[in-house]
């Protein structure tokens, strides 16, 4: 495999430094070529605006348009293609986060939201009233896997389908089909470590062990069973879900995964 | 009232832009105190690091322990202090952004990662067994009301109850439970404007006359009714949802609203 891992956290004498760390020298170990984007060390720049553009930038900014056109023209910040080039080579992307008020890390997000740009991670094929573009299973990054690693301060009840956080899968949705599916990486179930600031050493040694596990059997974990945009179970242009699809009762976002 | 818009958009003249000018006209003409933090114009630093937290910053990093002792202590950075200020002087509090990726832009992810510290919007009260602190409903912030005002670039079928992005009360549930309600703050129902690129003038100036209508309105508007979760209605310490509240058949996000 080709991995990358997006990694953001502050601190590399961290859990999650930790767990960066065994993921490259397990995958490197086995094998594989790791490339790793560390968001802090790299000193990211998190905010979008109009020098991400350059040229590009039309007065009033739009963020859409001028980041499609400076993306055509090559003329995207070298921070920015360096990320696109990593993603293109890369067979499997892993993002490792902490969860932050219930989401990844402003850092995290600022990557997704300077590099995800107009015409590579959407705006993508045609788009018009029968079709809308290539999403949600197809796209620019379609034929790569990518998964979560994700770590949370709260124990795992709260993040329980009855827990007062909602639900994790819930929680990740958003990332995991809007982020990843959205420009056609399939998504392998996240790894989450709950509690992780008052976890023990015997309790890190098998969290550790999981790990591991999970990183060697990466080539044979089952996707999450995400409805293609395009497969026919959407109705066009409105793209909802056709009825009759879903087993009866089920609502929200869980609509969009198979059984 | 007193109102605190924080505002992130990068371009002035956005509809986004227009809808924040409105909001501090139409308020202020009809007596209100208005203030504004409009990230990108403050040049908001997005990202937590150890500078956040001065001598506070322990080493390891622990933000968590060390951004509640540098809270104790008074010595938080300055720009932080002030938006905590804001927070506390305002009874009305508006988060406004477009929806990029499928929540906040990370600036205003940022606002809350480094603005959102421990003792202030968690970590509040006693943490026990029989205790989960001051949280969802209860707080520093308690007794002051909230909402969200969003822009899409997709059109509202795609936010749907079967619409392939989610529907957009689960897409905003981390923001409005998990970031406002956590503190304190009451939620109202959201502003929500679809498909903004593709808006016509008339249908801008429909827009205006609603968001001029809802902000006319704030102090009649009933909150969502997120359940309270020292309330009675949550097994302590695993905060879930005791069984046989919800309606039959409710699952995911939508158990921590009442009827």
């Amino acid at each position: 495999m080709k991995v990358l891992i997006v990694y953001a956290h502050p601190e590399p004498k961290s859990l999650n430094g930790s767990l960066k760390d065994l993921a490259v020298s397990t995958l490197e170990s086995a094998g594989h070529e790791v490339r790793v984007s560390d968001l802090y060390a790299m000193n990211w720049k998190a905010v979008v605006d109009a020098a991400d553009y350059g040229p590009y930038a039309s007065s009033p900014l739009k963020i859409n348009s001028d980041s499609g056109r400076a993306f055509d023209a090559g003329a995207l910040t070298p921070d920015v293609l360096a990320e696109q080039e990593k993603l293109l080579w890369a067979d499997t992307i892993i993002l490792q986060f902490p969860l932050w008020w219930y989401t990844m890390p402003a850092i995290l997000k600022g990557w997704v939201d300077r590099v995800f740009t107009c015409h590579f991670a959407y705006g993508v094929g045609e788009h018009s009233d029968t079709r809308y573009g290539e999403r949600f299973g197809e796209g620019t990054l379609a034929g790569r896997r990518g998964m979560l690693v994700v770590t949370t301060g709260g124990p795992e009840a709260h993040y329980a389908p009855r827990g007062i956080n909602g639900p994790i899968d819930d929680l990740l949705f958003p990332i995991q089909h809007g982020i990843l599916y959205h420009p056609g990486i399939e998504v392998l179930p996240p790894f989450v470590l709950y509690a992780v600031d008052r976890m023990t050493a015997d309790e890190y040694a098998d969290a550790a062990k999981a790990w591991e596990q999970r990183l060697l059997t990466l080539e044979s974990t089952e996707p999450i069973a995400f409805r293609r945009q395009n497969s026919g179970d959407y109705e066009i242009p409105s793209l909802q879900l056709k009825e009759g699809l879903e087993p009866a009762g089920r609502t929200g976002f869980r609509l969009h995964v198979r059984d």
